[in-house]
């Protein structure tokens, strides 16, 4: 057994994203204790840039200790319980998996079905919202499995009108497209740190409004998962008073969560957002200009998430093995029904570049002509080139 | 908001313990996918590391994705179902949490209750097994909130007597003593990384016994914890044909956590175990040459625990507050009944040397003397030094 050395990799799946020079300098400083004054005062720290990231001034945000999934289990496993009426939109993998936490929640749940690639319907959450007193509604903002972007203004506001409350899923959007909780008055937000916070994966930030949290304080049973108990959380996590053990929080990884969120606001949120919606439109267009086509309408696109379909005849995992060998380049399978259907392209946080651009109309151009299939990459290349110029 | 630069701290506490140099350099190594060919050799490297320091070839082991609490919540989440009988033994903080997670996955929990700071008595505890059938007896095997030893080998054996899958808590235990999954014949035994493997908080070991595999794959309801739920964990860390995607893999902790065992191997299993038992007696001994005493007695100490009583007219926050600011060191205050009551002293891992032993007695004999306490300090340096000639 030897030392790890990875090799060198560029991230354009759905996540990880690469994580920059900084950010894993930050991972190797000297762990502190969980309870140490200078701790405490980053633990602040970083509450503060989650609350301003969210636009979420008024909700409690804290980092939960595990990856994006556990914000997902926090917010289902908080604001149900046995019995509660739960409304899930299912436009891709995230929402099934939702759905499947609720009834692990011993919830009454209603699925609400879409065609995976397309966004959340409001028409139809309104119809399922309508027919009985529901206590949450719960979509996912940015689909991983589709690239589909859905209206959390619109969604939030129908569980606003329907008295339910929201919890909505940015693991993929919060850094990369607006997240802006307070003007959606949504209740549980929570995202996860590996895809454009371009931290490593193993944080999940959660933002609750106090509506969740007096709900949470009124439960009549006791939350299912106590690692992410959020009575329990904030006695740790909470500004107030002295600090109640909970668990030992990751030193190391809130290190560089901490610096990729100080690097985020020197570059500024709004550039961050558009340097992503821009490699995007170069990139979109070079994938067209080669001859492919996208899964997702062009109104719907997320800019970090690019589901590209596979052209009839072309091997997908051969093309995948083909970039990761000749080019360090990963790009992501499809899930689900769309398991080798789709390439899923991210450009997400440090990954969202004209380098990475460029490195990945070259690459998948080389890989498709392997496979036969005549990919027009100069037209590609100059047409993302046209868009960055 | 700035980069985060921690102070210099000994850590002391109960855990995080000190991470090596090496060990933090390895969390800082460039981020690649989870899905990455190379990474997955790096878990199956992972796995049989974390196989052969448990000594458990017949069990699955892999390392969950969040801080030790995780490992006790997902043993006890995947083995209990709504109305099984558990009997858990409780002398001291992490015993009680047990219970408390045992009534979330709605079971019918026995408690059986020690003062702080005894090990766990098997006649108490054979005594509720044979009262009713019951499927899961839980005990903790180093508490680390009292700095007790229990005997997992007679507790497990009364498991398997009464027909019950044992729940070892090895969170404080493993890499400092002696721990042997495969001689307990324990079912589901967890640890953290933060304690004696000296890697940063945030991932939980644990090893699952192919009755505890059976059990779990007979249940008649869900895991009610998605995100530990073995079944779906192991589709995505087990060995066979392909893997099913679950979480995202903390990569850059693993690589943590990998470098921390390849230095475990490379210094010995065995020579681990001396070095944590030669500086326990140690700094026991100038403790005590000090004129201090511990909780536990000398039979059930565990020698990376050291919890030594406060004496009268002394102010616990203050001697503590005084090494953390003279010296740089960090040193645990008590949990619970013992608030106020003890100090928790830790020699975990890469904190267990001669110089943390010196460094440590110095402190405390300088913190006491500004408490007016008349603690012999050169009495118990020199006690230490010839246990470590």
């Amino acid at each position: 057994m030897q030392s790890f050395q990875p090799p060198r990799r560029i991230l354009m799946g759905p996540g990880p994203s690469d994580v920059s020079p900084r950010v894993l300098s930050a991972l190797a400083r000297p762990t502190i204790g969980h309870l140490d004054p200078q701790f405490q005062e980053l633990m602040e720290e970083i509450k503060g840039a989650l609350a301003r990231l969210f636009n979420a001034p008024d909700h409690a945000c804290v980092p939960l200790p595990a990856p994006g999934t556990a914000g997902m289990e926090a917010a289902i496993m908080n604001l149900l319980e046995p019995g509660d009426r739960a409304v899930i939109a299912i436009n891709g993998a995230f929402g099934g998996r939702m759905a499947d936490m609720a009834d692990r929640a011993g919830a009454e749940v209603v699925k609400v079905e879409f065609e995976w690639g397309k966004p959340v319907d409001p028409a139809a959450v309104e119809e399922a919202l309508k027919a009985a007193p529901t206590k949450v509604f719960a979509f996912v903002h940015a689909e991983t499995s589709t690239g589909a972007r859905s209206d959390a203004a619109t969604l939030c506001g129908l569980a606003r009108k329907y008295g339910a409350l929201s919890i909505v899923d940015c693991v993929t959007s919060l850094g990369g497209i607006t997240v802006d909780v307070a003007a959606w008055d949504a209740d549980a937000v929570y995202s996860g740190t590996q895809k454009c916070l371009s931290a490593p994966p193993g944080l999940s930030p959660i933002a609750l409004s106090k509506r969740a949290q007096e709900a949470i304080a009124g439960r009549k049973t006791k939350v299912r998962n106590w690692l992410c108990d959020f009575n329990l959380l904030m006695s740790y996590w909470g500004g107030d008073g002295g600090r109640t053990y909970h668990h030992t929080a990751p030193i190391n990884a809130l290190y560089g969560l901490h610096e990729s969120l100080v690097a985020l606001f020197e570059e500024g949120q709004q550039a961050v957002l558009v340097r992503h919606a821009r490699t995007h439109e170069a990139l979109a267009a070079g994938i067209e200009a080669m001859g492919l086509k996208f899964l997702v309408a062009e109104k719907d696109r997320l800019p970090q998430l690019n589901a590209v379909i596979v052209p009839d005849g072309v091997d997908e995992a051969a093309v995948r093995a083909y970039v990761l060998d000749k080019w360090d380049l990963e790009i992501g399978a499809g899930l689900g029904p769309l398991k080798g259907k789709v390439w899923r392209i991210g450009l997400m946080g440090a990954s969202a570049t004209p380098w990475h651009v460029r490195l990945c109309l070259n690459a998948l151009s080389e890989a498709l002509a392997a496979q036969g299939f005549k990919a027009d990459g100069p037209a590609g290349l100059a047409a993302a080139e046209a868009k960055l110029a």
